[in-house]
Formats: C-alpha cells, structure tokens, sequence
C-alpha cells in the first residue's frame, strides 16, 4: 500500500523545500518507501475535505491505508517506528532521537518561524526595525546552545536519526537570514544533512512540483 | 527506581501550574509513578552540571536510571509508551495521540506563548496595543479550528490520552487572557483535565514549592 501525503500546489517558499512536506518526504526517502503526493491550493486546504483529514487545514497529511495523520512531526515519527534506519534500536538511544525531534519543533523552530513571520507581516511597520534585533536575539540563544552541544560531532546523538531530521529542517528555514552562518559547526550540520542522497530526491521531488506549477 | 525530575525553585507563574514541570508531574500521576524533584535556581539552571542534562538550560529533565531525557514532549511520550493507560493500545489510535501532543506544541502553544511573552516583555513599547490584536488572532485561527473538531467531545480522539494532556496544558496557558472563554467546549475540555484527579495531585505538588519557597 502506497501511503498518500499532501503538499502545496503553489508553495509559497517558490520551491526552497521550507515547506513541512519536505520533512515527510525526506524521511520516507531515507527509509525508500515509495509515496503519492496530492497537491492542494490554498482554497482547496479550507475545504471540508481536506478539514477532515487535518482540522488546521495545513499541510503535510498523511493517509496510509486507515490511517490518517498531520503535523510533521508526528508524521515523520510513525515513518520512523515502522522502517528501523531512523531511530536506533536502543531504547535509550531512540528515546533520546526523539527527543531531539520535540527539542527541534518546541524548543528551536519557534522563534525561527517568528522571525519569518515578521520578515514577512511586519516589514512595513514602525517598530519593525527595532524588534529585529530581540527576535534575532531569541534564537542565536538557541543556536548557542546547540552549536556547543553539538561540537565537532557529524550528528547530535550518534548515527544519524530522525532528530537529525527534523533539527536539520529546522535550522534550514534560517536560509538567506546569515543566522546559520554565524554557527560553522551548524551550518556544516545542515550541510552534511542536505549532501544525503535521501534528502536531495526530496528537495528536488519538491522542487519539481514548482517548476511546473 | 524513581525518576527525578528537575522544577523551579522560584517559578515565575508563582506557582500558577504553568511551568512545563507540570505537564510531566501529571502524566507520571496518571500512570501512579513515584517520583523525586529536583529543585534549581535560574542560576544554577545555566551551570554545566544542568546543561550536561539539557543543552538548552531548562526544566524539566527526567532522570530515569541511565537515561537523561529534557522537552517535555518527549518525557511525557516516554513515561505514555512505558505504563499504557496515556496512550490507546490499537496502533492507529496510538499514532493519532501522539499526533495530538505534536499539535499542542508546534501548532497550538507557540502563538499562545508568543503572546504571553509579549504581555511580559512589550507591554512597555510603543507598538504593544496594535500587535496585541493580531497576536490574538493569530491564537483564535488555532482555536477556532480545535473547538470544531472537538464539537461535544470529553476529548480530542476517544478516550483521555497524552495527546489531551498535553493540549490541556497548552490551552491551560490562557488562563488569564479571556480568550480560552470565547469557546466554552475549550474552556470545558481544560476543566475536564483540570478535574483528573492526576492533575489536582501534580498542581498541589508544583503549588507547595512555590508556598514553600
């Protein structure tokens, strides 16, 4: 059975792969599990239909026989307890993977996306020189941190995991902000993460679905 | 053995049930596990010996034997897969409840958080009185959509889960704001939580540092 994911028709990130079917299709990539893409417009994710499958009317989604999920995260975590190669068989070792998804979504990815936001909603407004610099703020407190946990290792916890997965994605959506940069171990990271063959078959599935659009 | 979980010692909500401490105090009362708590100054929360079990200088951590876990997503995720009773056993049903802890925190909490942090931080700034108003309705966008998908529901899929508890805990947040009031099934749904015996046990234990302190 092929499982069905969703993504945009038109992403708005003009095919940069910052769009969260990027993680879903990099992880069943990574794990070779074959997989259909239902594109949906912007009107079309408000729908009833689509309401059913994801309440938010977001994408990605993910529909595998009875089962219908959203949110990337959990998404990405069923694709990992189902195919090995993700998570480590250890049970500490795959509970710390985990971990590292949550510390990605909750702990790193917020003020990224805030930082998006106002880049995109706040340009124009008075204050938006001066908040700048606190949002810029928020998150180099995060990739502090991060840089120093991580050091000079290739991943954050051994092998390579879906915690590196979703962390990578995270720190992807910095591009074009010279955020990343100021982190060479963390931008080597993300680096070492786009250079797998499984990520480059998702970027450029992705990207395919821009060009033609 | 006994789980040791590390908590303010002076939480800022004063006591309030905010800080994330209380989302793992809870599910380990649902599941009647025993455990012992760590109290830490903001101090000592950013001294190695804290940041050898979180990178990012936070509680809670969970100590269970030779594991070290931190985001409360994840502790709460590990103690669920541990002793049943959080999580269905049906696999599908397992799937979408962890589902729902991934919507609490990477959909719900962050536009409630970056409210809250604005309420704390902004309130001073020339801009706070027109932000505020989009912050919200960024966090009615969310709502709008729970509230629909939980209708007449006791919980969000079934029967109570991790993934409610966690949304519990998220929405609990509100308190304060008059926004979680606009929808009476939400404002239900958190009494529902707030009536678990397991929650009053967790609430009493993190209130009795703050009396205590």
């Amino acid at each position: 059975m092929t499982p069905v994911i969703t993504a945009f028709a038109k992403s708005p990130d003009r095919g940069r792969g910052l769009a969260r079917d990027m993680r879903v299709r990099w992880a069943l990539e990574e794990v070779e599990k074959p997989y259909e893409v239902r594109l949906l417009s912007f009107d079309a994710m408000k729908q009833p239909a689509h309401l059913a499958l994801n309440p938010f009317g977001q994408i990605p989604t993910y529909e595998d026989g009875d089962l219908v999920l959203f949110e990337s995260g959990a998404i990405v975590l069923r694709i990992a307890e189902q195919h090995a190669r993700l998570l480590p068989e250890d049970a500490n070792a795959r509970a710390r993977a985990i971990m590292w998804m949550f510390a990605a979504l909750s702990t790193v990815e917020p003020p990224i996306v805030e930082r998006s936001m106002a880049v995109i909603l706040e340009r124009g407004e008075p204050w938006y020189e001066q908040r700048m610099p606190i949002l810029e703020k928020n998150i180099r407190q995060r990739l502090d941190r991060l840089s120093h946990h991580l050091g000079d290792a290739d991943w954050l916890d051994g092998r390579f995991s879906a915690g590196d997965l979703m962390m990578v994605m995270v720190l992807f959506r910095l591009e074009g902000s010279g955020l990343l940069e100021e982190y060479p171990n963390l931008a080597a990271y993300v680096a070492r993460g786009q250079a797998r063959p499984a990520f480059r078959r998702a970027f450029d599935a992705q990207r395919q679905v821009f060009l033609r659009s």
